[in-house]
């Protein structure tokens, strides 16, 4: 039986109110949709979960029976999207990106896995996207996965390099992290399901 | 730049051959899976992935600017199922056991939070289920996520230890692993939508 460090509810209390007094101030993307998919959890609007970093463990030592410490161990590079989950029957997927361009958003922000992992994912009828932050303009953005492919598919097929930021201003959904949840993503869902969005 | 071990595609073919040429002999239930993910992957059949072993990562050298090497990192309890992704617009959602015992499944191999886990993704329209090797018996079954949550929630009430194998027979899908894909989870899925297993 392996012990887990303790605390961890604490911890995700001390969050959510940060999360509620203080705003999003200095929280990573990656924080803000955590949090994010903790409210939809709790309040039973959706259940998504961030895949956890994967990892080549090679040595382990175990300094007595129930605690195990990995002593050696390489990060993988991700074989599909960070995010996914179910919302009223329908396969979420999605991937987070933030950018410090101004008028873009460079396309080696995805491996080639990722985009692979999107195409596959829309083959078989999932609803797939990507939660984009501009962090000098304080914008945020989710784009459906099928324009992020038809630009990487121009990457290679004429160099481009970059999806502009005209591209989330006419195409996709722009949020403002002012509210719970801090990352509305089900919005977006809904609005793609009802083809206001695709 | 992270720079990733390489040589994993000659690894895969090797395991591929393997489960091909010489079936599943001292094959691990997980590999079963795996292998037969990426079967279902690579014929368009379905879409997925086991999710990495969660880790909390402490301390991380880098001997050079592209080179990261995890030095103290602890197992974290999974807070999710072992397995999802998507078939045909529905959500999957499983979880894998092996189990010695010759009678039962003792219940003490699901923690909690995968059982919570599994109660939130059948609220939510997922198909969610558990894949069972009986290692003494060489008897594979798929039973219905619905039937593991009674059993923990007699566990509860009456002190319940385990599901009894006849649960298995009488309400689960039994496989055998003989051809590929070596674990046929979408032919139970089939059989669940279809309303054949319930």
């Amino acid at each position: 039986m392996i012990k887990y460090p303790t605390g961890q509810g604490n911890k995700n209390k001390i969050e959510n109110q940060e999360a509620t007094n203080f705003g999003r101030r200095g929280m990573s993307l990656e924080k803000m949709i955590n949090l994010s998919n903790k409210h939809y959890l709790k309040y039973g609007v959706a259940v998504v979960h961030k895949k956890p970093t994967p990892v080549q463990i090679v040595k382990v030592d175990y300094p007595n029976r129930s605690h195990a410490r990995i002593t050696e161990a390489y990060f993988r590079q991700p074989s599909t999207t960070d995010y996914n989950g179910v919302y009223k029957g329908y396969y979420l997927d999605f991937e987070a990106k933030e950018t410090t361009r101004a008028t873009y958003l460079p396309l080696d922000n995805f491996h080639e896995h990722q985009i692979r992992h999107m195409e596959d994912c829309i083959k078989q009828k999932g609803i797939c996207f990507v939660i984009v932050s501009f962090v000098k303009l304080n914008r945020f953005f989710m784009l459906p996965a099928e324009l992020v492919i038809k630009y990487w598919n121009m990457k290679t097929k004429n160099g481009r390099k970059s999806i502009p930021l005209e591209i989330f201003i006419e195409k996709g959904f722009e949020f403002k992290p002012t509210n719970l949840p801090l990352v509305p993503y089900i919005d977006f869902v809904n609005k793609f399901i009802n083809q206001e969005i695709s």
